[in-house]
C-alpha cells in the first residue's frame, strides 16, 4: 500500500547552495505573535530547518525574544498575506495569519535556492486568487484519467494510500501556494462515491490533516447521484424532499467526520453523468440544493460548467459544442448562493492547444466564477512532448472580456476585482502520479511548479517562472538555465505548429488524445469539426454560422465575427477558410499549414539537441530521462508534421512552394 | 463455471414435423458390422433417438438383425463416407466407417427435419476435405477474440470449462460434418501456454473426449516460446539441441495424456509472436521441428501463413502488406515434412468483405494447405450486421488458380486432387460464445452451419445451404423461406456497398473493426492504405507499383495487373485509379462509389423491413433478437454511407449525379 518507494523532492530538493551571504540570517530564529505549536506554524519552521540545513548549511535556533536574525512576526493585513524586510542584518518575515507565515517562509528559501542575496530584501505580497487550487483525477483502483506519469498517489486498489508521500506531497502544494486540493476524479464512480461513507471516513479525514499542516483545504469531488446510489432513494431531483433532506444529513456528517474540509467539486450533466437536467431542474437548482447543505459548515460547492451534447450529429452544421456552455448557464447568472462557484474551462471546447476564452467568463456578470484549466497535457502531448504551458495561461488571464470597464481581464473576474466575491479563484487539473519523479517528463514539473506561482501572483511573466523552477529544479548553471528557457518558453507555439493549425483543434487519436488523426474526431458524436473539404477548412462561428462569435462582448464579438479582424491564430476556428486566403503573413493559408508543421518538428528537434548539450550540466537520470522523452516527442512530431501535410496535399491537391517532400 | 444456463440446440432443436411418410423408417433400427458399444456409434443411435423422437414422435426399437426399416451397414468406401438407399420400405445406411455412420444418420435427421420424404432415397456421399475445422480464438479468461456472442464456452477465469453445452457444441458441429476443433485462441499467452502441462491436462483430456464421441479431432494452439516461458530455457531456436528435446518430450507427455490429439495450430513470427525468424531460420525450420516432434503419434502440425511486417510506414509506397505471405514461403515450397499443413488465409490481407484470392494458394506446389477462413464477422458486421459469407467462400473455392491443368481450383488444392495428399483441408475462425443462440445475430448461424457444410460438400450452393438451414432453424413456412434468403443471399453484395469499395478494404474502426473510419489506417503501421487524393484512389499493385499481380499464375497475373481486364470489384486493390474513371457499367468511379454506397443503405433497409414481414412466422424471440440487430445495423450502414460519400465528395470534389444529400 506504500506506492513507489521512491519520489523526488523537485524544487524542494534542498541541496546545498552558494551561501550568497545568507547563511547568516537562518541561525537565530525567533517568533512574535505565532504560536510555535500551531500546526502550520510548525511546518513553517520545519521547512525552515530543512531548507537551511540542506542548502546553507545552517541549522536554525529557534529561540525566545531578540536579538534574532530572523524575526517570524504576526502583524496586520489581507488573508495569507506576508511581508520581508531585510534590514541591520536582520530579516523580518511579517504573517499577516499562519498561512502567511508559511509562504513567507518559502519565498525565503525559494530566494536562497536561486542563491539570490537576501540582503535588501523587501517585498510584500498577497495573493491574487482566493481560491488556488489542484484538481485530481485519480480513480479509487489507483489509475488516473489523462494521468501520463504512473499511477495515483492518493489510491490503490479502491483503497487511500497515506504515506510520507502524502506529506511531500502538500509541502510541494504549499510552497506554491496553492491552498486547496480536489483529490478524486471528477466522474465519481465505483469505490470513489463511498468517500463520503464510513467505509472512508477515518482514512480520509487522515488525508485531510496532513493538508491541514499546510494549509491547504480539503475537497473531494461528489457524484450527483449519491442519493440513489448511496441513499437508496429513487431519485435525485434537487426539488424532493427526500434527496435535501438526505444530503443536509449527509453534510453534517461529512463535516463532523473530515477535518479541514472545503467542499465539494462537481460534474453533472455532463459526458454521460447524472445531474438535474435528468429531473427537469436547472444546473442552478442543483448547485444550489447541495450548496444549501454545506453552508452550515462554511462549505462551498465548486460547480463545472463542462455541460454539452456529446451525442452530437456531425452531419448537423448548426448545433455548435463551443456555445454550449453559454447558453447552459448565462441564463442563470445570480441565481446561485454565494457559496457556489462556477467552474469554468479556459476555452469553450476541452484544453485544446489553441482555443478562444470562454464567454463564459466575465459573461456572467453575479455568479462567482473560478477558472479551469489542465496542466495534465491531456491534448498536448502527454507529458511526452515538451510543452510548457505558462504562456497559454497567461494568456487567457491577460483576456478583456470587456465586461466591466477597468476590470475586464479574466484574472480580473477571477480574482474577486470585477465582482468584488471572495468565492473566487483558479483551479487546474493536475499532471502527477507516482512515477518518481511525479510528473513523467521532467520538465514537465515546470507546469506543475508554474501554474501553483502564477495563481498566486498573476503578474509574474512565464520567463520569471523558469528564472525561479530552473535554479530549483535542475542547476543555476547559466548555460542550463538559459537552454532550458529556449526550450521551455516557445514550446507550446512548437506544439501548436506541428499539431491543428489556426485554432481548429482535436484532429487527435480518438479516446487517447496522443497522436495525430486528422479525421479521427471528424465523424463523430463530440462536437468536434474541422469541415475540411478540397477548398478550405474551418467552423463558421459567425452570424452566418453558428453564431457563436456574439456571445462575446463587444468589440470582441464584431472582430472575431470578421474574417478579417479575427486573430489568425483563431482564424479556423471561428471561419470557414479558403486555402488560397491570404494571411497577414503573405501567405496562402494552405502554405502557412505547410510551413508552421514543417517549423514545428524543426523546431521540436531544435530542442532535442538542445538538451543533448546539457549531458553531464543536470543529474544524469534527468538528463536521460528528458532524452528519452525527446525521442518520442520526435517520433510525434514527425507524424503529425507528414500526415497532416498530407492530408491537406491530398485533399486541397495545392503543392509546398518550396517543394518539400509531402506523401 | 457452468457458463450461461440456458442456450438454444439450433439446428438440431428437433421440434415436431410433418411426417412426410418418414416416421415408418425410424421404428425398427438394426446394426449390421458395427458395434454398438463404439462410443461413435453410441453417438450416432442417441441422436437417431432423440431426432425421431423430436420431429416423427417415434422411439426408435435398436434390434438384432431383420428384418429391420433403418439397416446401419458397414461397407467399404472411402473414409467418413457414406451411402443412404431407400427400397422396399427400408432405408440402408451404409458407413464406411462409425464417423461415415454418424454423418450418415444426421444426414436422414436433416431430411426429416426439411420434412423431405424419404421415400426412393439414394445417395452416396464423401467429404471433399479431409480436414474440416473451426478454429476458435477463444482465451482463458473468458474473453473472445474477435467474438461477438458474448464470452468462451470453453474457459473462465483462467480455468476450462466443461458441461452439457460442449457436448451439444461437439454434437453441432459433428451434425455439420466438421471433423477437427483448435479450441484456444492462436495467439497463446498467460494461462493458455499452461494448456500443455499437468496445471490442465486432466481438463482438457475431458474435453477432448468429448470430442471423441462425436468424430471430432481435438487440437490446441501452441505457444512457440513454451521452451522458454514453460521450459525455463533460454531460447526457441528449432535448430537449438535443448530445444529439440524438450519439444520431443513436451509432445510424447501430450500425446500420452490427451486421448484424441490430433496436433497443433501455430501462429509464429505474426503481430508480435515469437517464432523461428527470430532465431534467423526459415518458417520451415520451425514447423519440421515441431513435426518432428508429433510424428511418432500421428499428430500433425498446422502453421499459419499469416506472417507480415506490422511496423510498416505508410509512407512507404513500396512495401507491401499482400505480398508478404507469398515472399515469407514460397522458397520454401517442398521443404515441409509430410505432417505439416499451411493455412492460409483467403485473401493476402486480412478477412476484407472482397479480397483477391491469396497466390499461395496453388502457389505451393508441394506443400500441404489448408484454406482459412473467417466466419467471427470480424469485418464484415461483427455479427450485428447481417452478412451471410457462403457466397464469399464459395468464390474463394472455385477461384482458377492455373497452378495445374484440370484440377487448379481453391477447392482442387485443399481438398488434396491437386497433389495427391492426405493431409489437406480448410479452417474457419468460429462465430460462437455463450450467449444464448451462441452467434449473437441468430442469423450469423447461417454462417456456422454452412461453413460445416461447405466444407463437407463443396458442390453445394449458397441456396442450396440455406434451404436446409431455414427450415431446420426458423420454419418451412414458404414465406420464412423465401423472405430469409431474399435478405441472406444479397447480404455480402449489401455489406460491400455500403463499405469500402472495389476491393480497397479498410476504412473501419481501428482495433475494434466495425464502423466506418476511412482514415482509421490510413495513416498506421498495419500496411492497410487506400492512397486516396484529390484524383483518384487505390493501391497499384501492377508491375508499375508494388509488383503483388506478378504472384499469380498467367493468365491471373496479366488480368489483375492490367487495369482493363482486371475484375472491377478488385479494382482498387490492385490500381490507383482516377475518380472520373469509367467503369464497364458507363458510370465513373466516384459516381459508383457514391450510387453503391445508397445502394447498400436501402437494400439494408429491404432487409430490415422484409424481416418485419415475419412477425409471428418465426419463434418471437428470434424475431426480437434480429430485429434488434437491423435497427443496429441501419445504424451503422448509414454512418458507412454517408460518412464514405462525405469524404470522397470532400476530397473529389466531383458532384452527385443524381443529387443527393452528401455532407
Amino acid at each position: 500500500m506504500d506506492g513507489k518507494k521512491d519520489w523526488k523532492q523537485l524544487w524542494l530538493k534542498y541541496d546545498r547552495k552558494a551561501d550568497a551571504g545568507n547563511g547568516k540570517f537562518f541561525e537565530k530564529v525567533a517568533l512574535e505573535g505565532f504560536d510555535a505549536a500551531d500546526r502550520v506554524v510548525k511546518s513553517a519552521l520545519c521547512e525552515l530547518t530543512r531548507g537551511a540545513e540542506g542548502m546553507l548549511g545552517v541549522t536554525p535556533k529557534v529561540q525566545e525574544g531578540t536579538p534574532c536574525t530572523l524575526l517570524l512576526k504576526k502583524a496586520t493585513g489581507d488573508p495569507e498575506g506576508y511581508a520581508l524586510k531585510e534590514e541591520n542584518g536582520q530579516i523580518t518575515l511579517e504573517g499577516a495569519d499562519e498561512k502567511g507565515l508559511l509562504y513567507g517562509t518559502f519565498h525565503l528559501l525559494r530566494l536562497v535556492s536561486m542563491e539570490k542575496s537576501l540582503a535588501g530584501l523587501q517585498v510584500s505580497l498577497r495573493p491574487d486568487n482566493p481560491l488556488r487550487m489542484y484538481n485530481h483525477w485519480d480513480n479509487m483502483d489507483g489509475s488516473i484519467e489523462r494521468g501520463y506519469s504512473g499511477e495515483s498517489f492518493f489510491f490503490e486498489n479502491d483503497d487511500i494510500v497515506i504515506n510520507e508521500r502524502t506529506k511531500d506531497y502538500a509541502r510541494l502544494m504549499a510552497s506554491i501556494g496553492i491552498n486547496g486540493v480536489v483529490i478524486n476524479n471528477v466522474n465519481v464512480k465505483q469505490a470513489a462515491t463511498w468517500l463520503i461513507t464510513d467505509r472512508f471516513f477515518d482514512k480520509v479525514a487522515r488525508l485531510s490533516e496532513i493538508f491541514a499542516d499546510y494549509g491547504i483545504k480539503f475537497f473531494l469531488s461528489l457524484n450527483y447521484a449519491a442519493t440513489i446510489e448511496l441513499g437508496g432513494l429513487g431519485s435525485a431531483d434537487p426539488f424532493d424532499a427526500g434527496v435535501i433532506a438526505w444530503w443536509k444529513a449527509k453534510m453534517q456528517e461529512c463535516f463532523a467526520k473530515i477535518p479541514n474540509l472545503g467542499g465539494f467539486l462537481v460534474k453533472a450533466d455532463s459526458e454521460g453523468r447524472p445531474g438535474p437536467f435528468t429531473y427537469g431542474r436547472t444546473q442552478a437548482d442543483g448547485a444550489n440544493m447541495l450548496a444549501d447543505a454545506v453552508a452550515p459548515y462554511g462549505g462551498i460547492i465548486i460547480w463545472r460548467c463542462f455541460v454539452y451534447n456529446c451525442m452530437q450529429d456531425w452531419r448537423d452544421y448548426k448545433t455548435d459544442r463551443a456555445r454550449a456552455g453559454y447558453d447552459n448557464f448565462i441564463g442563470m447568472d445570480g441565481d446561485y448562493r454565494e457559496n457556489v462557484i462556477l467552474q469554468i474551462k479556459n476555452g469553450p471546447m476541452d484544453f485544446q492547444i489553441r482555443e478562444p476564452v470562454s464567454p463564459l467568463l466575465g459573461g456572467l456578470k453575479k455568479t462567482n466564477q473560478m477558472l479551469e484549466v489542465q496542466v495534465a497535457q491531456e491534448y498536448t502531448g502527454h507529458q511526452i512532448d515538451v510543452c510548457y504551458l505558462i504562456p497559454m495561461f497567461k494568456e487567457v488571464l491577460d483576456f478583456h472580456t470587456f465586461c466591466k470597464e477597468g476590470a475586464d481581464t479574466v484574472a480580473d473576474v477571477i480574482s474577486g476585482r470585477t465582482m468584488g466575491n471572495k468565492n473566487a479563484g483558479i483551479a487546474a487539473v493536475i499532471n502527477t502520479g507516482n512515477d518518481a519523479n511525479w510528473t513523467g517528463n521532467y520538465l514537465a514539473a515546470a507546469n506543475l511548479y508554474g501554474f501553483g506561482r502564477l495563481a498566486f501572483q498573476t503578474s509574474l511573466s512565464a520567463e520569471e517562472i523558469l528564472d525561479e523552477w530552473i535554479p530549483m529544479s535542475l542547476s543555476s548553471d547559466p548555460q542550463v538555465v538559459e537552454t532550458v528557457k529556449g526550450i521551455l518558453l516557445p514550446s507550446r507555439e512548437t506544439y501548436e505548429k506541428y499539431t491543428s493549425p489556426l485554432g481548429i483543434g482535436w484532429m487527435v487519436t480518438p479516446h487517447d488524445h496522443y497522436g495525430c488523426s486528422v479525421d479521427g474526431y471528424e465523424y463523430d458524436r463530440w462536437g468536434t469539426y474541422h469541415r475540411a473539404d478540397h477548398l478550405g477548412i474551418g467552423v463558421d462561428r459567425s452570424d452566418r454560422g453558428t453564431g457563436y462569435a456574439q456571445q462575446y462582448y463587444e468589440p470582441n464579438a464584431s472582430a472575431y465575427n470578421n474574417v478579417e479582424t479575427c486573430p489568425e491564430e483563431l482564424l479556423l476556428f471561428f471561419h470557414h477558410v479558403p486555402y488560397k486566403y491570404l494571411l497577414k503573413s503573405g501567405k496562402t493559408l494552405i502554405q502557412h499549414i505547410y510551413d508552421s508543421h514543417f517549423e514545428g518538428y524543426d523546431e521540436a528537434e531544435g530542442f532535442a539537441r538542445a538538451w543533448e548539450g546539457l549531458e553531464g550540466k543536470v543529474d544524469g537520470e534527468i538528463f536521460a530521462n528528458v532524452k528519452e522523452r525527446f525521442g518520442m516527442q520526435l517520433y510525434n512530431a514527425r507524424e503529425w508534421r507528414d500526415q497532416v501535410n498530407s492530408y491537406f496535399h491530398r485533399l486541397s491537391w495545392i503543392p509546398d512552394e518550396r517543394g518539400r517532400r509531402i506523401y
